[in-house]
């Protein structure tokens, strides 16, 4: 079900034990500094000393945070992004003007340690909502941090960012150019799949080595985040915190201006394959998930009405619970499907799990219960939905809904 | 938090033990007829020798039950409607050709029994989707309830619409009128408040001795709905068989033709109330559900925002859990508000628990939290968010997110 597995004739390779360190020209670190109560890493800088263009994709929550706000507007405008600071465990969401005051003075004591413009720093935070950055403990760990960085630093980078996941989220992959160059894209990604109560869920780093022109950059980021991380539900909740960021440098020595630049397909299927992957890692870490479900739907009308309708199914709690329960109920894909509000002839839709028609024409078939049960008792669930009635198509990665959901999410307390 | 207490100075009283059969003129029984292995009512008959005017609102998933699209053209070519005949156990959905055949084959039999026209009789199911109802038992049930029929039998029927409610939910309400006539509305609802695996979720049943234009009906049923079965969620899943179908005969003796009319207003209010009484009644029912929870949007720019961000919170897991466990984890509203895909300033929102302010311009106050604790252990809970940015409202009743929860829906094998 790997979505990595759609990309045929890879034109890169997947660096072993590969960051966003790994990327020639860019520096980590992370650090203690006090946030957490765990004594685990809980603040990073990442820094690209040369700098570069830059993109980024944030949350469409109203209520947005600090850090977000201020990063947003930041890559909006940049032409060079050098460094990215990021807390872990206060969120800085719903901090008001202090929030704001905080974050914006994160970047000015960033810019006194790594000797930088202000203007090329953005700042990221995850973690709990409401409450105000210890804005001392943050210049302690900025501060070392700042003394930290190295090219080995990506790992602790990754592991600063991470909140309830139980694993970091770490790729890099090359591309073989001309005359022995290569480049090198990076990533690292937070998410503990289940959303733990009021922190932020996904945060993204992305670097490389390729020069390239921002227009590109950010079409790329935008068209790719639709197949990846906006392709991966746990709970249909939405953080206030969410950033994926792209850092460049141009130490490849190659340089992409538009579509019809020699690597501009490999850059493309590489960055793709990394956003893919740490979309797929997140999932693979759900707190409490027992299994990994891909939803496909085919042959919808539409592109709005084939996403409507996989994340209906993807988001539906009892569908969830069944699949927790190992129960092939497909009469809550059916009703599933049929609440999305989508325009369809229910007598057209059949349903496949794996390759076994359980429904067709909107109506359950007699199936080997025998190989469905088998299917249903291991951690990877595929279903497809043959809508028949048009082109478009939409697949979702998502989790079911189990015991330790509630667990996790119930018994926390703020 | 009852709904019911925002109709001031009533114009009707609530009938002791009230039901469907409390209204002139309704005959009504339920009997075994062995589709529920539990050996339980389910299958009934509800009976209006006179007949009269009819009204009915269905669900909107695509995947409609047999006896939804049946009901559903019937009641809106009706002139009148003389009987229903439901059964429990089995959904009659996603069925197929035979599945339509089989509701027509239903009316067919009541048909002969109760010495009607099939024109006149709309039918029911829920249950577990994809199966057939079994027909020589459906005759044998419809045959003994015909016999069975009685001015006494409406809780008997109350019985055989249930699957995994706890109890039946059953009103009956009077208008006192000029010269010692009363208008009587009775109902019967069934809903699990959980949705049961696989199971339909709502129907009613309302029954009344008012004479009334099927316009007018439409119209207050249509209305009505919103702010009762419209306004609740348990986990956002919606089902194939839904369906609120409205009874009358003119035993009163009084006619409502229009809003004009003499006892319009008594009539309409104590009919939102009956509707009012049985939601709430689903919603307290709602198994595994430990906590009952209202949530006020007021202040929204329009109607739609209104509802979808009352509807995104009641519906928000992370929330839903929070209150399981008690913590009053503000922020998983406000990410809820904010994710609900409406313009609006977060900056102006207020949040109450009951009547303690406990989010100001979008921003966590302090406020007493031996306060707050107390109420959170509670059954009953009631949020106000004041979005402060227009004039529109809208209130959702809702539940918790348990352990039972996924229980009941996981452990459950179709």
């Amino acid at each position: 079900m790997a979505l990595k597995n759609k990309i045929k004739n890879k034109s890169f390779n997947i660096i072993k034990k590969g960051t966003i360190t790994t990327v020639p020209g860019f520096y980590a670190s992370g650090c203690h500094c006090g946030i957490k109560k765990s004594r685990k890493p809980d603040v990073c800088v990442i820094h690209a000393p040369e700098g570069g263009i830059c993109s980024g994709i944030f949350t469409t929550n109203n209520f947005l945070a600090a850090p977000v706000i201020i990063t947003k507007e930041k890559i909006k405008k940049a032409g060079n992004l050098k460094a990215v600071v990021v807390n872990s465990g206060i969120a800085n969401s719903c901090t008001g003007k202090q929030g704001y005051i905080n974050a914006k003075k994160t970047i000015d004591i960033a810019s006194k340690y790594l000797k930088i413009s202000n203007e090329e720093i953005a700042v990221a935070s995850t973690g709990v909502i409401g409450k105000q950055l210890p804005m001392d403990k943050i210049e302690d760990g900025v501060k070392k941090c700042s003394e930290l960085l190295s090219p080995e630093g990506g790992h602790n980078a990754a592991e600063a960012i991470i909140t309830t996941d139980s694993t970091t989220k770490e790729i890099a992959v090359s591309i073989k150019a001309e005359n022995g160059r290569e480049i090198i894209i990076g990533g690292i990604a937070k998410g503990s799949g289940m959303i733990k109560p009021g922190m932020a869920t996904l945060l993204v780093f992305i670097t490389t080595s390729a020069g390239i022109s921002k227009n590109l950059l950010d079409k790329i980021l935008h068209k790719e985040a639709e197949s990846s991380f906006n392709s991966i539900t746990i709970d249909g909740c939405q953080s206030t915190n969410d950033m994926v960021v792209v850092m460049t440098n141009s130490k490849s020595g190659i340089y992409i201006e538009n579509k019809d630049s020699k690597y501009y397909k490999e850059f493309k299927d590489a960055f793709s394959f990394v956003m893919k992957d740490l979309a797929e890692k997140i999932i693979m870490d759900g707190e409490g998930a027992t299994k990994f479900i891909k939803i496909k739907v085919l042959g919808a009308k539409d592109k709005t009405s084939a996403r409507k309708l996989a994340l209906k199914v993807a988001d539906s709690n009892l569908f969830k619970t069944a699949m927790f329960g190992q129960d092939l109920n497909w009469g809550r894909i059916n009703a599933a499907l049929g609440s999305a509000g989508c325009d369809f002839d229910p007598e057209k839709v059949d349903i496949y799990m794996e390759d076994i028609l359980i429904v067709k024409n909107g109506i359950g078939v007699d199936f080997n219960r025998d190989k469905t049960k088998k299917i249903m008792k291991g951690r990877k669930v595929g279903f497809t939905v043959e809508m028949n009635q048009g082109k478009e198509e939409f697949e979702v990665l998502t989790t079911d809904l189990s015991f330790d959901y509630i667990k996790i999410n119930a018994l926390y307390k703020t």
